[in-house]
């Protein structure tokens, strides 16, 4: 039977979430877990790759498991034998139709930013202590929305020809002094949302003339910022109908 | 001059807040920070002890500078000089006649509890997976305002001999799947927190029959429950008339 299931993880210790020869990756620590339960060789399928360093909440994957299986009982042992920094939860039977990555509907990424050393943040938000026109950063958001291009935040290790993402929100809000960059889209291309928040910075403060909407619409990649560092993202959660 | 400043800390790493033979401390690391800042010997004066793996987002302390730093600067100096898991923040002069310890007026105390592995939360919260009935432990907590001689939760490693505290707030709240319980007193003694929420945990779950008024009534240790792991815990900040 097909099962899909939730992944939470710490990517700090990870080369991310794609299985990479002699590196440690995510999926793979969740292969050998299961395989471990179920006792034979087991595949999973993720619903999207996070690069590495880069932190989830709510991961989606699916696998087939044998039919007796006992759901409750396997999510407590592949967490018991998974490393610390890796969970798996909301383990549920799927119609063998679910795909985790080609029935995902939407994505949710955050990213946190601090503006002082804040120990209980390190390494899961990116310190920023020069100034930053916040105001400005806000209204350089809303023209994210809706259907683009994002050619020009595409990294070049990108294999994707599609570059046309739909922005569903994009926001940025302060909650005990941590900026939090929200946006919601039904795909993302690689390093893309990364990309995006060091070109809103880089636009906050001053070192990008241009606005972010002329940015896009350039598809120009020698226009946007610096690409911020991993361990400030997360991937909040992935969406599928009817699935929680 | 006298500075008072805010400490924010990841306790994981560190015997505690009190400067312990051949064990590193936060008090420890700080007074060295200083030290090698200010080029002099350093002794600082926190507004309390937190106990081993304690954590704290907003502890007070205060030191003696000379009167021609420039607390900025002093400041971004301290912050690079310490390690990751340990910062200061809000620098200040402060009138002579403060104290860290003696002009507290409130002290607040969060505790994280988590009912699934959460790898984000690692080292944060206490992990729960057995049944706690969550609405007894909350008609267990109201009974904590006000002022009462918490003998029954005092660790026999005290030395305190006033057991009486007043306590301004108690709540437990429900965030995102975290449960957070809350607690905003004039002082604590040693554990108590811990002690505390240990035995809501128990009554919760049935391990305690009588409820938590009666406990502290009986001003009897052996009634109270298990001290959950320190790891949950954080200072969330202690507060003084006038000062940030």
């Amino acid at each position: 039977m097909r099962c899909f299931c939730r992944i939470e993880y710490d990517g700090s210790a990870y080369a991310g979430w794609q299985i990479q020869d002699a590196e440690r990756s995510v999926q793979s620590e969740l292969e050998s877990a299961f395989t471990t339960v179920v006792r034979r060789p087991c595949r999973i399928v993720g619903a999207g790759r996070t690069d590495a360093g880069v932190h989830a909440r709510g991961q989606g994957m699916h696998i087939d498991l044998p039919d007796d299986i006992d759901l409750k009982k396997c999510e407590s042992s592949v967490n018991a034998v998974l490393p610390d920094d890796i969970a798996v939860f909301n383990f549920q039977r799927v119609d063998n139709s679910f795909h985790a990555r080609f029935s995902a509907v939407e994505r949710c990424y955050k990213y946190y930013i601090v503006s002082r050393k804040m120990p209980l943040w390190q390494g899961r938000a990116l310190l920023v202590t020069f100034q930053v026109d916040w105001k400005l950063v806000q209204e350089n958001i809303p023209c994210l929305l809706g259907r683009h291009d994002f050619e020009a935040f595409c990294s070049s290790g990108s294999s994707a020809d599609n570059k046309v993402c739909e922005i569903k929100y994009a926001g940025l809000e302060e909650e005990n002094g941590i900026r939090i960059f929200t946006i919601k889209a039904d795909r993302f291309i690689y390093k893309m949302v990364r990309s995006l928040v060091g070109t809103l910075i880089d636009i906050g403060r001053g070192r990008i003339p241009e606005s972010l909407d002329m940015i896009i619409d350039s598809r120009d990649r020698t226009r946007v910022g610096d690409t911020v560092p991993a361990c400030g993202l997360v991937l909040e959660y992935v969406a599928y109908p009817g699935v929680e």
